[in-house]
């Protein structure tokens, strides 16, 4: 599925740049001094071609209404393009949604509504299980991590990043870089219901200050059982022929009342069909297309297996916990999930790269820009280096990606403390350290504007599971002795001469952390506070924070700092030489993608674009992952068999478009992104137009699921309004 | 740890030749008729020179002793090649030992003989925790499954295989070399005491009978606590310095007396020095040295990748499974071993093909050889088509490795029905239907000079563990649906409409295999007992056994038969170019390599190449796996803290050389053989002369841990004899 497996790792705050290795939430890259590209025709070539496909996760005010027009006839204009992006909404945690009606209700998959669910469930009432059915508003829960972001406002604020980092270089250009966006994102973020992000494009080609509408009142509407949501399970995730009801509702309240937006997607009265033109509007987390063929290599050979090796390590736990009984299955569900998730998403990338005809192409198209590079002497002059710079980084970067993933890794993926204790004083710690320092002097994900996030974070309302914290947690200091050797001085700080999993065992039953009181005094009562405390994990915290800083440093002055400088030079030869119609690198920025309702041919045959309502009785077992929930046999008879439940479509999407609206031309929603085939999986690298489908669910089977399997006529008619 | 990975894997029957996929359990490779290679002299080529280091695993028949004589001063003569040959023994399930007394007493690695360890206890008696200590013969206790082989013959068959092959290929070619090769076994094996096969050199260059003396009966005399055997464990697992006991002795035992052997290794009265020369006699499993650059491509692209990911989750569920409690913890145990050193090994091998420089050696030396092939036009017409018929076969073999491993994968890695119970299931179905077929019809495996294998196997008094069986088939079947997919036509075969896991507790629960009664009855009662057999185990056997033979066929015609007769004529061009002064390819056959004790170089920082026993009470921690048992505590004033415990030398060796005896140039021992240092792990597929170690016990640390650890006078006596 579609959720941004980087981001999810982040506790919602962050999404980690192209240059972090997975797993680790880091702020944005550092950048040395951007030149808006002046086109220049490269000597002795042939003019660059771009072939005609559906390619492209474009920005909203750049987006390439011509070409569409010419491929698809028909040009969304400025109305258009405002209106869907102001409908538009982003889920903080990794994922995607809209506005679908004049009461601020909220369309979004299950699987990005999972925590809230899974949070608001005990072991005696399981919404997983059962869903959640709100009968009127005063049934809607308030979900105790969403946050939702409207992009309000986009402004360039590349010549201020240039002028504020002119001439400096290495820790000092670091520190500026940091200074400044933390000083763009106060001036911006006027109040608890802004947030305001500098995000960088082209790897640092361009510098845009995005203004969001905070939302942090978010209440859980309707959510169906997990077992149609994800009908299928792990067995059927990224695949097609698919039978899932992927989706849930929230509503935004402000003031205590539902919100009455200016703006939301109206329902299509019949969906897509085949062939029909459409549109998604999603916040994709992270595409790799530009990187250079050294990073490339670089994650083929290190990067993606050293991922695949953790996530598989991780599943055979969670697996095996979740198999000790009823209990222990509910609450490693969702964790579970994330992993198979992340697995399936990291073999599909290790797949692409060793296809020696897709990694081919990828060195083609770097030798042709190198070859229009040279030509232009200009050009070569500023630029030519670049490529080596990057390849040298490569070292340091194998060098030093373990030690930063493990000692600055989030919940999930390849941290050392992977829990949700450590993450709360992690979090304690630092946000006492931080909030003593001057905004500009901050890390980022600590500035001013970053702190209505910090603690939404701090004072959560989720549950802790304390065995599966000591099995995630043991599993993970494992892995630091492992990764680091048992000699290493940081693995003998932390473990002295503990076992890692009975060290686990006594941070997590000793720690107070899981009661919000606690956090709340801790939050508070700031760094003497923090300093104080004799709570094991945030005397972990403490005991590794300067290790963890240190590392961030070398990582970011070492690897990042060339990465991203080199990288500019090279967005800037990319805009030099082929113009500006090209689309950035995904960062979980708000993007819109076209394409069309298309099926496929999968080893000689066709695959077709829609399934029925009728095909998921027909995968029906009674066993889990294909066992209709009771509500559905029960409706069976009502149901139209042949009536549309899932779609494809060419659409260019990744992790993080999750939840996204399909719609049409009228910007009318005729489904629910929830996933790609698995053709999709090398899309972090690059477009495969032959192949790679968006499977959505369709607006129909929402409707008449809500309708008749669930008698949800409230839902029904708000949509239909 | 240098146990066979792959040997291990297949009940301890067979080796798989190195084109069988990991964890496949495969019968020796077929081969187009093999002509030996008339020394030609490449023109306009400078004459290949050879590196010269210790490099070689090399046949006892083939040992080059003039080079040794040339780096050490040394050169053993026919009479020491035979006597250390004759005191060597194989144990089938993949390690290496040797005769230390002239009463049978056998010396081997404590993990070469886990497994009967492991068996011989109970939830009362755990002789893995307690160590195992016989005080008089009466004490010592029958392995359930240890079979030990002496080496006695060797024949050149090359021209018999060459003869009954000619002229044919596909099918009828792989059934007669079949044929043939039960033939001469069959000749061979007169009589339960003797073991034939017909091995594979330099990838078919050559096909030797080698006939050994066979050893049934064979009891544990005496095995140290496993904490101080693995001392430090998989963190300290292929790492340098180390301070493990991993010794155990064993003794054969014929018509119910100790063995009486003409030869056994004489035990050196100081042990190795530094700078000594040392000699490993010894069976290293698998070397891939010789292999083709596109099929390195697919180990490192495809097959590695594999392994790992398989290998990590099955880490994490039994990881997981063991916490559940003490007694699965000991139950565990010795598969959660195998699981970590094979993945250390394949994450190893990953490092190995990965890294530019060695990749470009491999590169550039199949670059001269093809150069030279290319300059001579008659061995180019005969042979120049190889590489690319190999690179061909490729393809084939990435869409057949999986479903090959899946459905004839053996207990460990990557088959579909990970059991103990399935194992034996499969042994009683295959063993009924090839005993019906005339010999040289069989599956080489149930060939009649193999029966009293088969019949060992299938009678075995091995405990089976139902709750870990429940666990990994559990796990398999869902491997089996991932891999193939849920709409598979196996896979429905197999699963219908259950749940994996429900299915494996189903099916583990309602089998009587684990009663050797019932397994008696069904191998003895022949095709009609078992065709009648209701057990669901022998069913499900059945069930897929067409499958499974038709996918095995698949891979040996498609790819087996392609690249054995392409490597033939590779092995042969290797023979007309550098001559024969090379050595074959590891297969689990006999081997000497040569070294000397030296320590080496870690990131600028020497290595000493021995360590003490002081040391490892300096490495002592208290917990697992630092964690010395009372016994060494106990003795610690006993014990001189700078008398050597484990030391290193550059000798040649890999998984399957675990407990190799290392002796000097008078043929004593002076060491005990059990791992690799990290930079081994890339010796699958060539040697690194700078920083490649062996890793050994040194023998003055048998010595006094027996008499002053353990009070084993007896034994000490026995040994000095």
């Amino acid at each position: 599925l579609l959720v941004s497996f980087a981001v999810a790792s982040c506790g919602g705050a962050e999404t980690p740049p192209p240059a972090a290795p997975p797993g680790v939430c880091a702020p944005g890259p550092v950048a040395s001094t951007p030149t808006p590209g002046s086109a220049a025709q490269a000597a002795a070539l042939p003019p660059p071609s771009f072939p005609e496909t559906d390619e492209g996760m474009w920005l909203f005010n750049g987006f390439p209404a011509d070409r569409v027009q010419k491929r698809h006839g028909f040009a969304p204009d400025k109305a258009w393009l405002d209106h869907v992006r102001l409908s538009a909404v982003r889920l903080a945690g990794g994922c995607s949604g809209s506005v679908v009606s004049p009461n601020g209700l909220v369309m979004t998959n299950h699987h990005c509504a999972e925590a809230c669910i899974q949070q608001l469930s005990t072991p005696k009432k399981d919404f997983m299980a059962q869903g959640f059915s709100a009968r009127s508003e005063a049934d809607e829960v308030k979900c105790p991590e969403i946050e939702l972001n409207q992009l309000t406002d986009m402004t360039d604020v590349t010549e201020r990043i240039s002028a504020a980092t002119k001439g400096l270089s290495g820790a000092a250009f670091h520190q500026a870089m940091r200074a400044e966006k933390n000083k763009i994102e106060k001036e911006c973020a006027t109040g608890d219901t802004v947030r305001c992000d500098v995000v960088d494009l082209y790897h640092g080609g361009l510098y845009h200050l995005y203004k969001y509408r905070r939302f942090q009142d978010v209440r859980l509407v309707f959510a169906p059982e997990f077992p149609i949501a994800f009908f299928g399970g792990d067995p059927d995730n990224f695949n097609f022929p698919r039978y899932d009801l992927d989706m849930s509702f929230l509503r935004i309240y402000e003031n205590g009342k539902p919100l009455h937006p200016d703006h939301y997607l109206k329902w299509s009265k019949d969906g897509a069909k085949e062939g029909d033109l459409t549109f998604v509007a999603g916040h994709p987390g992270r595409t790799d297309r530009q990187l250079t063929i050294a990073q490339l290599e670089n994650e083929r050979d290190f990067g993606v297996p050293w991922s695949i090796s953790t996530l598989a390590q991780s599943r055979g736990e969670v697996t095996e916990f979740s198999a000790r009984g009823k209990e222990q299955r509910r609450v490693g569900r969702g964790r579970l999930f994330g992993i198979e998730n992340g697995l399936k998403v990291m073999k599909g990338r290790l797949e692409a790269l060793v296809d020696k005809d897709f990694f081919g192409q990828k060195v083609a198209e770097e030798r042709d820009l190198r070859a229009r590079v040279d030509a232009n002497p200009e050009l070569k002059a500023q630029v030519g280096g670049a490529w080596d710079a990057i390849a040298a980084a490569q070292k340091e970067k194998r060098n030093l990606t373990k030690p930063y993933a493990l000692l600055e890794g989030g919940r999930r993926g390849a941290g050392a403390f992977d829990s949700a204790l450590f993450a709360h004083a992690r979090t304690l710690v630092r946000a006492a350290a931080e909030k003593d320092k001057p905004n500009d002097k901050r890390l980022p994900e600590y500035g001013e504007a970053k702190l209505p996030a910090v603690k939404m974070r701090a004072l959560s309302t989720a549950p802790v599971y304390e065995d599966l914290e000591i099995v995630t947690l043991g599993a993970s200091l494992v892995r630091l002795r492992e990764e680091l050797g048992p000699d290493h001085p940081i693995v003998k700080k932390v473990l002295g001469k503990d076992e890692p999993r009975e060290l686990a065992a006594r941070l997590v039953k000793g720690s107070k952390l899981a009661d919000l009181k606690t956090r709340k005094a801790l939050f508070e009562g700031g760094k003497a506070t923090v300093d104080a405390s004799k709570d094991p994990m945030i005397v972990l915290a403490k005991l590794i924070d300067d290790d963890a800083r240190a590392v961030r440093t070398a990582y970011e002055d070492k690897v990042e700092a060339v990465e991203t400088a080199a990288g500019e030079l090279i967005a800037k030869a990319r805009f030099a030489v082929y113009g500006t119609s090209v689309y950035p690198d995904a960062t979980f920025t708000l993007r819109l993608s076209f394409g069309k309702v298309a099926g496929w041919e999968e080893a000689g045959q066709p695959v077709a674009p829609f399934t029925t309502m009728g095909g998921a009785f027909e995968r029906h077992t009674g066993k889990e992952p294909f066992a209709l929930p009771a509500s559905w046999l029960a409706a069976k008879d009502k149901l139209d068999p042949k009536a549309p439940f899932d779609f494809v479509t060419t659409n260019d999407i990744i992790g993080g478009n999750s939840g996204s609206p399909m719609v049409d031309k009228n910007g009318e929603v005729v489904g629910l992104v929830f996933d790609g085939n698995i053709h999709s999986l090398g899309g972090d690298y690059g477009y495969e137009p032959k192949n790679n489908r968006t499977v959505s669910v369709h607006s129909s089977a929402i409707v008449t699921a809500l309708d008749k399997v669930y008698g949800q006529s409230r839902l029904v008619s708000e949509l239909k309004r």
